[in-house]
């Protein structure tokens, strides 16, 4: 195997109504003045919380995250301007991807005048003055224990990547109890957001046996509750699996990455602006199907972790494991057509050049996707 | 699930051929004198490290381990005196598990005036002023990854644990190259070590779904390799996964830790002075077997994972769990019974005694041990 390197946040806290955690831990670390970003409905879940810190005499500001969308550079700079203001010591994120990678910006560039845009690309970022706590309330991004974060540049309309190990928390708390309010449609697409990010990694051409531990015990945990938890949101265990799966994903970012179904999702999402999950959702069956031919043996590998029927036949096996996959998506409600969800197939060329760019991660795909490959599984999902 | 609080290494590296970057990390942290703790014979295999790090401009101390057995107070305190004369900035272990855990105690009180005897049980040490690097030459252990060290009090001969998050390394280096000279006796033993970590993570009464992501791996991986790397130490994928699954193993021991085998093993060990891996790997199946009535759900779930035909009956499922896990120690030339390994029959109660000592493991035990139950334990592998 290639030499893996991986990073983990100093410390992972797991565990049904232990989101309160932040409060100790930033004592502990002796912060005075902690920024809390968040966004609505989640200040009311977290306001007992609040109050507590405030008991335990920190200094805390609230910051509201309000930003329909993947969050542009203009807006994080509009954050860190009054994040600046109050000049935090700790920045504690409670929200989704979007939320918790503002929140890993926003401490890693605390007490520094280096501008956003000097930061995209791997290894940019001087290391953090301020800690960092994330609390994840959806399952799905992952970014709670990721050193990725992702921005939209107001200059040229591109989503571009920070990748550094000064994005990873310095404590991540998972409370499944967060996310029991998240509504089905969420559950679903952010859940499949997770799903893809451990496939992703499995069949990577950089997927390397540590991280498959993670993908593989993300893809059973997901496909054995995505479904409960959207079906009913207050299916504890089903809740708690889904919490862990996606940190499973999220463990696979760093060292390995997505590929093909990221890199096309670029193309949907630059052009018609689908929520995250959705767009990966939408393409995942449909890249596997495109990665068949160098991937059946991977595939074949997650039909056993399934405990689905498998034969002695790899290309069997494959099949077997992209119906699952599909069948999931479809059984939680996810749209299986481009069609359904407005793409004009005049785009689908356009999306393709779009697609195209993403080299960083097309170069993952275990089988090159040229141009006209894109173009043929775009159309096989439209 | 309860709330389990996870600690991790800042950095994990794994690969073939990556045991020289402990020499890059030093450097990007600063460091200036660089204490480097090792043992026979691995001394020669890392003898073109040190001058690699002589050229870069590293002042480096060799500080050579040679204790038979587990360490000692006294012994630590002789390592101590001689590190602190030197000064360090950074402590780099590189061995088994004894050397690590030395090492870690020695970057941990570096610079510090604190008394080895005052650090025993949990959250004594304060944070660490010296760089820590470890790197394991056996696979086995999982010191690497833990928060874990054990001395033997030299006061009162008994094995104490020193438990904090100031004994992780800022950086573990995974080179499986490192074992690849491992005689296939110690291959085996460390590996059943290895392998109960993980068993005994998963029947434990603290077993939680994310550290079961780490057991259940580190179960598969040793089950279809360990016998490959005793019977060719030479066997590259199973050096390697060996390691990878010892590495799985030490991330079960923060957060759950194990149970009734190195519980009943502490009685083997004070009395007769067996390897650590040895006495653990004698006591396995007797354990499982004790623990049957607790645990067949859990042990079916194993037998599952590891590919062997299961039926609905979840004791049938347990009983070809444990009947495989016995059949791959005997197969790796462990001996299954006490008398073969020179204990006295007549010494049996005062090994259960000494094992009743260890309540902080046997309280993790599904069943509860009781004396006579240690007694007819130690009889059923005698």
């Amino acid at each position: 195997m290639n030499t893996v390197n991986m990073s983990f946040p100093g410390k992972v806290t797991v565990g049904m109504g232990c989101a309160s955690q932040w409060i100790d831990f930033c004592k502990n670390k002796d912060c005075k003045k902690v920024l809390v970003l968040s966004t609505d409905p989640i200040w009311d879940a977290i306001k007992p919380q609040l109050d507590a810190a405030a008991e335990a005499k920190l200094k805390v500001k609230t910051l509201q995250y309000a930003w329909p969308g993947e969050p542009t550079t203009e807006y994080f700079n509009t954050l860190h301007k009054e994040a600046e203001r109050f000049g935090p010591d700790a920045v504690v994120g409670v929200g989704g991807g979007s939320v918790l990678d503002i929140a890993k910006l926003l401490a890693a560039l605390s007490g520094r005048r280096t501008a956003i845009e000097d930061c995209f690309g791997n290894g940019k970022l001087q290391p953090r003055k301020a800690v960092l706590v994330c609390l994840p309330t959806t399952a799905g991004t992952g970014s709670e224990v990721s050193p990725n974060a992702i921005l939209l540049d107001a200059k040229d309309g591109e989503k571009k990547g920070i990748i550094s190990p000064y994005l990873l928390p310095d404590a991540t708390i998972v409370d499944a109890e967060l996310t029991m309010t998240l509504p089905a449609k969420i559950t679903a697409e952010t859940g499949m957001d997770a799903l893809c990010h451990c496939v992703e990694a499995y069949m990577n051409v950089n997927a390397n046996p540590v991280v498959d531990t993670f993908a593989l015990r993300g893809i059973v945990l997901i496909y054995k509750n995505l479904l409960k938890a959207v079906k009913d949101g207050r299916n504890r265990p089903a809740r708690e699996a889904m919490a862990i799966a996606s940190m499973m994903g999220g463990l696979c970012l760093g060292p390995v990455n997505t590929c093909g179904v990221h890199a096309l999702s670029y193309g949907l999402a630059g052009k018609y602006h689908l929520p995250h999950g959705l767009a990966n959702a939408l393409l995942l069956p449909a890249v596997m199907e495109f990665n068949k031919p160098k991937a059946a043996a991977r595939f074949s590998e997650i039909s056993r972790a399934l405990g689905l029927e498998t034969t002695d036949d790899s290309v069997c096996n494959a099949e077997a494991c992209i119906d699952a996959i599909g069948g999931l998506s479809a059984a939680c409600g996810i749209p299986q057509h481009l069609a359904e969800v407005g793409v004009k197939e005049e785009d689908i060329p356009e999306m393709a050049d779009m697609a195209m760019n993403v080299t960083r991660l097309l170069v993952n795909n275990p089988r090159e996707i040229t141009r006209e490959d894109a173009i043929a599984i775009y159309r096989a999902v439209y």
